[in-house]
């Protein structure tokens, strides 16, 4: 395909057979007229009264424990910078797709147009209630930080920026796996994070969480190794300085363990690569192009295990692993909150798939090459089927054993096959 | 059925299949890796791309045009009050429900927990351009006027009130239809309006619109006539005050030739009714409980036309004969607002489908009773086929005529059958 062919095929794809990927269908009967005075006046009645005597009946009677609204102020849509709130409704439908098609959640796009944070903050505060779950998406650092802690403090329903937490979920998950099969430990390796916007830094919190040491990871900005003498940074940066010579990736990549990336295309260079420790792990992440080619990187040393942000690669780092799932356990157990133990409990689930054989149907579509655990193989393919039950069992599980359910661990899961 | 078993089965409606009334679906291809690229990264960057340049290609590439949200902050719930808004949401979804079921209008509720009126405001203002259209509901008078006043200002897309105007259009379309077989003139009729709420002056309003001379328009609210010397109304009933030595129902009743009730329960006496004109119309559109029973009314004089709120009689005053069809309508010339052109359109249509020969389908669904225009069949059926074809051309050509209208009006019509 030339990307003149592959351009009017994606725009071909939203415009039809209707403008956009979704629509909202009644799931009662509403032909006659009985039907419609149990759907509205004034049947409706009945399941108001029991809302406003326990709020708790909304999610027996509305949709409302099935809802999960994907919302921006489109201030940072994909790699494509701030193109405004309107620009980024393709990307937040698409998002809703996607939690229809991997979780059977419904899921409804909503993008506001903010002047600042706390108005961006005091609308979603004020719908949050509607659904049962919000997924902020494509919001810029530092604001992004500011914003979800915010919004978990004050919504009643969990609240997940997935460009922060879904990455790092998804991004620890492999790296654990390749840094097994390295034969490295979590806690000993020298890791390079180059970046350190939200993903960069939700991914090295956690690798904290995941057993990392904080002095062994050198965090990079476009200006160089984050250092305890810089004052040119953020408090949210300031995090992770550390008290080091070191000023520039040169410098830090020296017999580094682990090579994050999740900056821009090619900044990692092949010599960089080579002075490595041996067996390194390298998650180039930039997207479409990553920090340092596959090709590339693989005619320079054969000791290394990749990842990137390409299905047109193996090993892809891909959010869809995630934040499905998460949010499927998450609704089900009716958790408050997703917190770090959800987190883990996503990791070790994801870890856990990639290490059993895949199924026929996953190795079929992708032309019936071999998927089994190995440098090639760190992450499940995102159409793996068993993602669902076997995530999602996890984080309810983890949601309950954690105190942040209000119901039980249900008896039969998943509750909402696809 | 008893009350017990009505409620339940309103629960069971709303708790069955799953809860709720609603899900939303994906309706583009979303199995294969290569679907997924196109409907999320890296191919939604293409359809960024076109917004960012041109913000109407949002209609073409994402489900705006065929979207509209339904927003309340459940300040006035039916005619239950102020129950908050979480105990609105089975409303919401069933407004979005009948848009749906009667227009194939993609529809979504956002219940909106707002400490003030300029709160309420900045939120659906912030999230506004998510959306085709706006379905203000369930807000409380007199706070309602000055909202939508203000959101049909600041909002990119038409702005409606339903609970005022979609009242008003059905409402004049009913009543402009009993005058005409009581051989009236909207001009000469003397008008007794009870209640003096958001449906209540949005009546009054479309009633001057179609011709009605305010001077002959008497409207009550609990305290009495609305007249020149009473200081304890707001600006909004204020509009309203008449000269006059009126105080009272009984006083205003006398010689009326038009009463219309927006107010409670039983609040028209047979006597009063007995001391009207001859051949009187009376919408007595309290719900569940009338201002006066239709076999009182009957039982009092023969020579009356009467409409209620209700099914279980003839000429019912119902919303959704209007606000799926105008907003269909709105949405298929992608109209800025929705002016008096597209209500008055909108009542001449609703009007001209009454006078018509009902469809078998409709009559079936009604046992087969007679349904040709006379006093009892001054309004269609809601089940009427006829509606969407005929209102949402209407108000789309008017919409178009008035200079509302983006687009020209259509070649073919309806543009979404059901």
């Amino acid at each position: 395909m030339t990307d003149s062919t592959r351009r009017q095929a994606a725009l071909d794809y939203h415009a039809l057979p209707t403008p956009g990927k979704l629509s909202v269908e009644v799931t009662t009967p509403a032909q006659t007229q009985e039907d419609l005075s149990l759907a509205y006046s004034p049947g409706v009645a009945e399941p108001v009264h029991e809302i406003a005597k326990d709020p708790e009946a909304a999610y027996l009677y509305t949709g409302k424990g099935n809802l999960v609204a994907v919302i921006s102020d489109g201030s940072a849509i994909l790699g494509l910078g701030n193109l405004g709130p309107l620009a980024s409704k393709p990307v937040m439908e698409g998002k809703s797709l996607l939690f229809k098609r991997f979780a059977n959640i419904n899921s409804v796009d909503i993008e506001v147009d903010a002047n600042s944070p706390e108005q961006f903050i005091q609308t979603v505060a004020s719908i949050a209630d509607t659904f049962g779950g919000i997924n902020l998406e494509d919001i810029k650092a530092p604001e992004c930080f500011h914003i979800e802690e915010t919004l978990i403090e004050r919504c009643p329903v969990p609240v997940f920026h997935d460009d922060q937490h879904g990455t790092a979920i998804v991004t620890v998950a492999g790296m654990l796996n390749a840094l097994e099969i390295q034969g490295k430990q979590i806690e000993d390796v020298r890791i390079v994070c180059l970046g350190a916007g939200a993903a960069a830094t939700a991914c090295c919190k956690l690798l904290l969480a995941a057993g990392a040491r904080k002095e062994q990871i050198t965090m990079l900005d476009s200006r160089g190794v984050i250092h305890a003498g810089r004052t040119d940074i953020n408090a949210y940066k300031g995090e992770w300085a550390r008290d080091t010579e070191m000023r520039t990736l040169d410098d830090a990549i020296e017999g580094a363990d682990v090579f994050l990336g999740v900056s821009g295309p090619n900044l990692l260079s092949a010599e960089q690569l080579g002075r490595m420790a041996p067996k390194p792990v390298v998650f180039a992440c930039s997207n479409p192009t990553p920090e340092i080619k596959p090709e590339l990187a693989h005619s320079v040393r054969d000791d290394l295990i990749m990842a990137t942000g390409r299905s047109d690669y193996p090993n892809q780092v891909n959010n869809v692993l995630c934040f499905p799932f998460i949010f499927r356990g998450a609704l089900d157990v009716r958790a408050v909150r997703i917190n770090e133990e959800m987190k883990l409990a996503a990791i070790d689930a994801i870890r856990s798939i990639a290490r059993e054989p895949v199924p026929d149907s996953v190795r079929a579509a992708y032309g019936g090459v071999e998927l089994s655990f190995g440098p090639d193989y760190i992450l499940p393919k995102p159409t793996d089927p068993r993602l669902l039950p076997i995530v999602a069992a996890a984080v309810a599980r983890a949601a309950v054993d954690s105190g942040a359910a209000r119901l039980p661990y249900p008896q039969h899961y998943p509750l909402q096959p696809l």
